[in-house]
């Protein structure tokens, strides 16, 4: 238990990627391994049997096994040593066959591989989860009116359904890569010492094929020790799915700033609180995920600069990969669950987004009018009443509409009413809401297919 | 015409990413608009004529523009504001029409959309000149004998047309993988101000999609201005694409070391020469290959890291795209284009892959003279038996074979003719031939689906 | 000239990175090896005079140079000998002794060095520039009362002198280690083929030093091939000022919020401005900075990345550099630059840093409040008297001062003049003066060594 | 205890980095501020003591504090409570004085730096046992031949001297910029909630210094909750160090590889073998030392991105240090302790040196051939005749010399005596043995400063 494992990730996952985890997903290759070298008459069906009764991470000491891994440079070199004489003491002859013409690599690639299926099971259910919660928040403030803001300043009216749909929109193409590259990603890694598989003699593509369907996984044209894209992919589908979730918290905390106030996490016991400031309620999801939206882009990078590995197997690159992927699936799948948790219980203040909009007092409807007069005087002459009516209105403290008002070239274009429903929020709001539709409709017929 | 145009990439595609193209995709968005937004019946067909007719780069003169652009902090502020004063020279009421209810980040972003596709055209045609040329090589070496080196060491036999399967199966994923995002990535940007399409009313959506069969590109469910998954992608799947390349460069470089020499990059006049040193042939395509390979990965971060842009438009991260996604572009396919450019010419040395499989005097079949013994004396003797005879055979500088025929207790389970069996390169190639089949039958039946 | 050049940098620093110059620098090398080896020599005065004419960069068809460059490798194999070729037409003898016991990578990495040192030269003036204009605004700003915030979130009252002290201070940090850096990083590159100088016999040492000294660069102790800690090191240096002047940036766009309103960029013709949205005034400034903030860190990376080169001359690492270390000078800077223009003409709206501060109507000072009590009726008691007032005054959209008036357990501790006292934000801004006064003190006594 | 802490990294590292020193170091931050503030005379001096005496890690339920933090979004938060809570069941009074005037950033940045100092001073005592190796290994093999490679292919000869003579000298300067910044780094952070010190009214700075001392800590010129340069910087350096690791362990590594052998990390029981492949010695050192090399540039560009953090406290830019940069010291750190434990017992194989000097039949003297040729013939002439005979040589197989004896041209120019200095390797090591000289006379002369 570390100290960051709750703040950063979360317990289910943390154990997906935990040490005896790791080390069980291993055991599990070898388990599987002796087994489909069973099926494929290769090696007896009882040695089989009892190498797979001996394939328990409780049976080892993994303090051990990390003092030897450091002597040997990886960790099955030990671990195969030990199961060899764990079985030993039981039955000589199955011991024989453990790890019968397999390599480190196999063990290691496959075991990360069989931890990476865990880990996106659970980011899918997330991910999920987060949609249908985006999904049904668009849906209720389709028309909410709030103000866009473009380079931190306000510009115009928007929905916050709108930008709830923006962001469910990019978590949809997020589920849709992970499920591409899902496929291609959950595969066997088995080749034997170079890739050739030649201590199996030519048995070796009929027991890789039986060892994929013992473990469920795909089978590849042929072992890939030294081509990494696959991991690197996956983590690059991460780096995406993180940057998203990075770019959702900040729109979060910046909508929450005291001076805005729109949004705010819900708070609970403890939860943001400060001892001594009694006013503040902190956004602490926000902080999570943002942190995982830092540390992210720089750890996919490390993955891809990790994929030139030399001939068949890489020095130091693939050594790279091994707490790196990881680090990954725990701060992606640790924000992502941080904010599909948060999300359903997000305080939204409609009265705080009115009261925003009216903050500049008409300013964010110079546009409209400006476009409306355009019609009728044309642009340069339209968009100079405005600007020396919006210069005015500034430095008088007055509302636009007012100051416009008083313009005598004015009235022969827009009457009052024309006036009013220019100055209406409701009518500059664009298509926003027919965006929103589309999207939540979208959603609504995502299929997860695997 | 920058130092290292035609050293890291290539006229042609240097040509798509320079100044003169980019301003001339920004205004075919704004030619493009208008004709989509005369079809809708938004503004008067001539206007629209009119408008297009006048955007072609050679009018506008780009350096005026670079230096306006540092004021508005964007370029098509003041590429728009020429483009107007222009057309107003000839058409008053068109100008009206110039830029009708876009904002800058539409056309910015669609013109670098439009960058990017002709972009991508050239990296599928490199592509697939680089697997056609690895699936002749892997075909023709499927059997050629060349010593596998793990952790830089020597390890067992393979063959050389099972490292190239190798590099072509990595390849023909990213081929996959670039399919997939393409239709992704190519889609239209267009959302006004703040991207509800409000300046054009209820007609945005209909203008939108006129908009995206004008440019042929794709409609996007609604405007993305602030989620840029669709270009971290493009920019993680040529991250990924580089990766390979770069491990391809690297084992390429390795194996033409003056000690290993089992292949050499093409000579030719003054490629890869010394002027006072006769004897070498530098592999100059690695170095721009492997260049790339250590720059890329950081310029992914880059569009990662930029991804949590605020509000609905971002602040600094929008910006940092600019520069950072033609630079991936211009490495990737430079790279690319390099090395599919020189792979033909390969110089291949079989006599120098036979050399230096004798090299540790069959040391290389010591597993498999073990795995043959095992079955016959039990692996423990054996691996014991073997590992004395290694020890004698280094020491003393003889043959492995020749030291093991002295062993007394070895004649009983293996007679000369299996001795000479198990040293036989041929005999322990495992499946290494049907991964090469496999992944070549894979290379010849791919089909480019846009 | 580029399209970014003045939006992202500046002339005179885009001028000392363009091509022409690095061309430039490189002859300067030339040049001056051979004023350095007639000196030591080693070749007659004349040809050294002879070779140093005509070492301009007028005289080459720099893009032709490019196209060979593709061939060769690098840019000094054409270059070379093209010179070498022009001096033979005038004088055959001098001919011979150009580029007389150098390589390549001493011309590349000597010239990168002297275009460094001029960079360096700009980022010290325009440091400089900027430190002088931080501490002439702390000192004018050591006592406006501003509230500082934490987590986004409106926290206790500080001085807006402060703010900028803590900026400054930073700043200066990095004027620090530019310093120090500068000297390690300004050496001569000198080698030859291999870092020996073996075709120059036993005078290399003697030419290096007088080589060295032509250039006014420092001499190491031996020649620095692939040893590039140097180089690396004034990436990250730059890197670390560049997250400075980003954390300076962020502070300013946050500040200048619409909703906040307390700085803002200063206006003035089409700065910042939007042509339909006449209340707007973009932060056009700090999204430069953002964006050098975003980019460099992943540049810095890859010159980390790329240090460890092969052997005695690097293999796509040592290319990787040669645009890169450019880059971060680039936009490092042209960060600096654009802040150090701007910071003079930064508007500091003092009424809404107080208007601000009333927000929160009085729970700012709860926490000065709390402690005073706590020393009168103990931690607790204080503190739930606090929190439970903090309630009912948000609740009841009062201020906090006039519900805790109300409370009949606090008067017997606390005085009217006490409470009027506590909400005094005077009062409560701790040591902010002191720490201005000190920081500024140092930026005045701030020497620059060099 | 993690799986790959003995292979990363070293157990006296680890502890410095675990948990448990985490939050004593957290713990003594409080303690030492308790007795500062009764030195200052802020709180009685038995309450200090009281305090002191509670702040043991021991006492603490870390499970617990894990799942508080995640709700309160730090460790000091529930970590303070703790305390508090266990403080006042002795001492009520001494209860009300824990944590007094402090903020959580301030626990957090202090605890930080306390380890960091103990982290550098292993990394100190490991770079000196390091360039006390080279030193002496450098002086040993100060005039070994060996072949000098650039591009990866065989250039000139060299001694291996000057290569570790590079090494070592490259480490030097990694050793002083540590001393550099080692003083800027290592410095108190105490700034109450916004970094005014507010709640301690005018006595924070005085209480601030007797912190310091108490801690044996610089003090800086104020607090420094946002400015983080400090922090990056340490990063930095450590990145500029592990580049140099990963070129010293590239190099070996290639110079390793069973067709070169010229190194040999050392073996020893389960050191780099392999059960069945009794021919191999793996350089697991080096493996090591290159995984740090590509992950430790990326988590600098983490520390460096996550520098611009907002206002008075960053928003999870600041969480992104807290793991970040104690795996760059886990990682730099181990790298280091790796190489510099195996480094003594390096296998120099100068048999292997030779044998490869003599690869290339005569062409490595090429250059040399040609340039005592040139002084006498011309250089164009002289070049030409070399290339000539060079050609001839490769194509049959001949050495260089033999082939040039048969030149009539030749003979006039240079003598038999001539030609065996020239083919002598002694005669072309230029200046490395005086290279080496200086580099270790440097080292034998560095002086740690602190």
């Amino acid at each position: 238990m570390s100290l960051f494992d709750e703040l950063f990730s979360f317990a289910e996952l943390q154990k997906i990627l935990s040490d005896e985890t790791r080390i069980q997903r291993m055991l599990d290759f070898e388990a599987a391994l002796a087994k489909a070298e069973a099926r494929a008459g290769a090696i007896p069906e009882g040695s089989a049997r009892k190498i797979a009764e001996f394939c328990r991470v409780e049976r080892f000491d993994l303090s051990f096994i990390t003092k030897q891994a450091a002597r040997s440079g990886n960790v099955p070199i030990p671990l195969v040593k030990l199961l060899t004489e764990d079985v030993a003491q039981q039955d000589k002859d199955a011991a024989r066959f453990v790890h019968w013409g397999a390599t480190s690599q196999d063990v290691i690639d496959t075991g990360m591989i069989l931890q990476l299926r865990d880990a996106l099971d659970l980011i899918d259910k997330d991910s999920a989860r987060l949609t249908d919660s985006l999904a049904t928040l668009a849906t209720e403030h389709r028309a909410t009116p709030v103000v866009a803001r473009t380079w931190m300043q306000q510009a115009l009216p928007t929905t916050f359904g709108f930008i709830l749909a923006g962001w469910l929109d990019a978590l949809l193409r997020h589920r849709k890569r992970l499920q591409e590259c899902r496929a291609r990603v959950l595969c066997l890694q088995f080749g034997g010492a170079v890739g050739t598989l030649a201590a199996l003699a030519g048995r070796g593509p009929d027991i890789a094929k039986a060892l994929a369907d013992e473990l469920r996984l795909s089978l590849p044209a042929a072992p890939w020790h030294t081509h990494r894209d696959r991991l690197a992919e996956i983590a690059a589908v991460l780096g995406l799915l993180t940057g998203t979730l990075g770019k959702i918290a900040r729109d979060i905390s910046l909508h929450s700033q005291t001076e805005i106030g729109e949004l705010c996490e819900p708070g609970g016991e403890g939860r943001g609180g400060s001892s001594t400031m009694p006013h503040k309620r902190n956004p602490v999801t926000c902080a999570i995920v943002l942190q995982a939206a830092i540390r992210v882009p720089a750890l996919v990078s490390t993955m891809l600069s990790a994929m030139p590995q030399e001939y068949e197997r890489g020095l130091g690159n693939w050594h790279a990969e091994w707490e790196t992927l990881p680090q990954i699936l725990w701060l992606a799948g640790g924000a992502l669950h941080h904010l599909a948790e948060m999300l359903p219980s997000l305080d939204v203040h409609k009265d705080r987004m009115l009261q925003n909009l009216e903050m500049t007092r008409g300013m964010i409807f110079a546009e409209a009018v400006s476009m409306a007069l355009a019609d009728r005087m044309g642009k340069m002459p339209a968009h100079l009443l405005l600007e020396s009516a919006s210069t005015k209105a500034r430095a008088e403290h007055r509302h636009l509409k007012e100051v416009l008002r008083e313009e005598p070239g004015l009235r022969s274009h827009l009457t009052p009413a024309d006036m009013e429903s220019l100055f209406d929020i409701r009518n500059y709001l664009g298509s926003a809401e027919q965006f929103v539709d589309q999207i939540v409709a979208h959603a609504r017929s995502f299929v997860t297919t695997h």
